[in-house]
């Protein structure tokens, strides 16, 4: 799989936290059969900051082992210190991810200067190719326009982006200049078919790893030109969405929207509690009816 | 040193980035000489969360091993990921640091079932003492007045605290509550005087590792009912920690006001950029001079 | 004109400091002769909220008088207190306005139940259409969704709403469920052409008073299926937006873009200075040429 | 009274919705027997900002004539649009009020140099004395420390200042260069103690129109060097404080509050609902009992 190639809807998948290789497996199949050919791991959705780099290599390895034939497999290798970060990727290179991906690092806040030098060293350990990645709201601040292009056209070899700011100028404006050459990926499920009708033809989402039939439906309406139905279907998104923010701590509630549909992953990784029985009841009826779905 | 013995200002230094052992020696005598006798290593102010944990446990080493046995040595443990948290907490533990402290959990918001979790697998791997460690402004998120009494209250051994929230009703509340049987140590650079006016008598802060004799002016100030003394040198410590947030990206500063009294710890840890010679001199004027500090 | 037939860019019009009568009359002119057939004065952009009742009354009346007859002309009457609003509300039913909107009431948070109240008030007062009008970033708070929902459907007679929010999930969800019945006009020029995309078929824009050739075009590409188009104005729109927020203090860079687009409807309402000749020089700098506009 | 001459506890009080100048009268009575000799009427407790000028008029006569040879009356007259504010400085001053006060303007943001002319022409109209008023969480924005110093010694004659931003550096820094010579007032319930202990001797509190004893009590524990007893008191300040804003819409609390202790000023001003009574048991039972308050 080449990374230039892949078109459509990159799942951000969880992370299992039982029987990892045939769980890994099941979610591949999970994805592949509603539609949606990439996965996304280890990131915010697969709460890859919460694990120690050994865990991370092993999460990596059950992914590329057993989907990585069949789908795109992108490593995310982000955490707040460099060194972990570069042994992340040197690890993702050697089992052959098809690429890999790190948050601007957070804890602390960096400028355009200190984040081309951490995109560099990145790249220059990586034997895959590297998505720069901007997530506001995770890594603590916001990248302005202009220093994210500034890292696009610095970094060597050019890396491609994930643009997960929710920001739709931001996005406009980065398809208008890169859009043509590089792997631009948007994340933002809530602007998942909006980011479509802009161009964008791939698309990083955690709640396609719970409806994956969802996101690649808005993917194919979009590209059929029916854009009332994508908009149909990414309101739907949004529901879910909304229920998944509301419901108990960051990262619980959609390991139980996903065991609802069939595939169970788990419990979160501690230190997260999983959800109350009061609290599992309460999302269950915020979600979407399977004949809304379709 | 007894943990619940000290009294006094912990400076939360900063992390040598060139000959590790023999700077940190340099720093312990900086701070003893100038009337500060603990230091917070690897926090905030050292950068600890932008290393790889070899380097961290080598950092922690050598403060425990130059300045140990002269002063109070807190080691914080503090990362994403409980892995990595517990690894050092164990590798502290061993090299005999007088205390571990871990920020609340970052990248995630976590609720107070979680984080009582979260530090009783802490308190369960230390064989030092433990202190639970609120600054909202890292972690990401608050941590209500509740939640952090219910958090000391549960866990067990009973941990201390290191309060940075900057929150002043907060201090008050759990001074009243804990001051008498736990280790309550203030922190926020700029509510040091009134701190200990409230009563605290440990402040864990990062601009008494560049001052530390306007930290310990302030503290002895107060104890003697000298308190308009003591807000004269908090003001001349609110500029200076208005100058270091000013200039430059973050944690660049600091380490050049530190070249300018003396020590030279070295150049920020990749990929923070250091100053500019521009930026070295904004900074430069905007520092107190040194008849202000007497 | 009646409200509800009124389909079309509505021009958040700066308010004249000169020669009234005859300012607003080509300011009419301006948008006409641009493909624009509404205006909405004495909102954020005109300035309403920094004006004495009487001389809102007095530019009110300008509007209606001079453009009235020619295009739709609402009349926001919002202000902190109730009193001015519905004396506002009569005086705009007397002089004839097609309609008129309150953003909810700011300097206090309310809660649903406080705004019903609010806009019943208006309501009963006006004999012409209310609109509701969502600004969290003017009024200090946001609406949740099933507020406002709820709020549209008890205030009688029913409301129309402005939606100024830029949440595009919130836009999604007011048009499936009021699209069909209601007066909408989402809001935010950032988000022009995404709303008309989602079906929105009014929008009221600040930018529009400076450009309205730009938003007219974006409303007739989206019409005619040329998406792309839309989208590529959007990006001049937002760059227009983008300089005018960069430049000076809040309401004094749109007037300069409109005296250089040859109307000069004088200086800000005091106690706003004027641009300085460095920030005009900076600001025309970032405008886009008009051969990017056509 | 002279307003320079005035040292103490200023409460922010409440308006009364019925029986106006009984009310003020009774309002007066209650502050003064516990201790409290100011009053400033028209601000963001006395929900100035809700009422037409008319209404603001009246009620700056009733506390001017009830309680203005009792005690220093203080009017709010600040508003979104300047020429209320005039309007309303005008009327302060003509019926004799001890100083107006207006916060700076809200709804837009204003730089300094439109702050100084908005307070220049405040201080133009007014025949009594001005006092600037900051309070970021209301007007919108913050005004940086060189600001509120550039508008102190720019505008003429010299006003004096309320500074409810709650910053403490600010607040020392403040005291520190106008001190000797200002009419200065601290705000901030939740740091009055530390405000007289920084030298402040004038406080505009919302709290201590409900609990006037704890206010005065706080002021006359940190003269007699109590400092103590003066932190047990701000602790049970606090109490109230998070009580009310925790409890119903803004500015509905403090009246139900002020009823149970004895003094009914009305129902909120419209459109702000009153409390439910499942919100009124609740906010009781947050309430300290008076064995805690002496």
């Amino acid at each position: 799989m080449e990374l230039n190639n892949f078109k459509g809807v990159i799942a951000a998948v969880l992370t299992p936290t039982i029987n990892l290789r045939e769980k890994m497996a099941e979610t591949a199949d999970f994805l592949l059969k509603r539609g949606v050919e990439g996965m996304f791991v280890l990131g915010t959705m697969g709460e890859g900051a919460k694990l120690g780099r050994e865990k991370r290599a092993e999460v990596a390895e059950a992914a590329v082992e057993t989907a990585g034939s069949k789908m795109l497999v992108i490593v995310h290798v982000g955490a707040s210190d460099l060194d972990t970060v570069l042994w992340l990727t040197r690890h993702a290179s050697r089992i052959g991810a098809h690429a890999v991906s790190a948050v601007a690092p957070f804890y602390y806040r960096y400028d355009t200067e200190s984040l081309i030098k951490f995109y560099q060293k990145i790249s220059d350990e990586s034997s895959v190719p590297v998505l720069v990645y901007n997530n506001p709201g995770r890594q603590g601040y916001p990248i302005p326009a202009e220093s994210l292009a500034k890292i696009l056209e610095t970094v060597y070899p050019p890396p491609g982006l994930k643009e997960s700011s929710g920001d739709t100028d931001l996005l406009l404006q980065l398809f208008q200049k890169f859009g043509k050459e590089r792997f631009l990926a948007a994340g933002g499920d809530h602007i998942m078919a909006y980011s479509f009708i802009m161009g964008y033809r791939r698309h990083v989402s955690a709640i396609a790893s719970l409806y994956p039939e969802i996101a690649s439906g808005m993917y194919r309406n979009v590209l059929n030109g029916n854009i009332e139905e994508a908009l149909r279907l990414q309101q739907i998104f949004n529901k879910v969405r909304d229920a998944v923010k509301k419901v108990g701590p960051d990262t619980a509630a959609p390991r139980y929207v996903l065991k609802l549909r069939g595939l169970d992953v788990g419990e979160p990784i501690p230190p997260t509690r999983p959800l109350s029985p009061q609290e599992t009841e309460t999302l269950a009826k915020l979600l979407p009816t399977e004949q809304q779905i379709t």
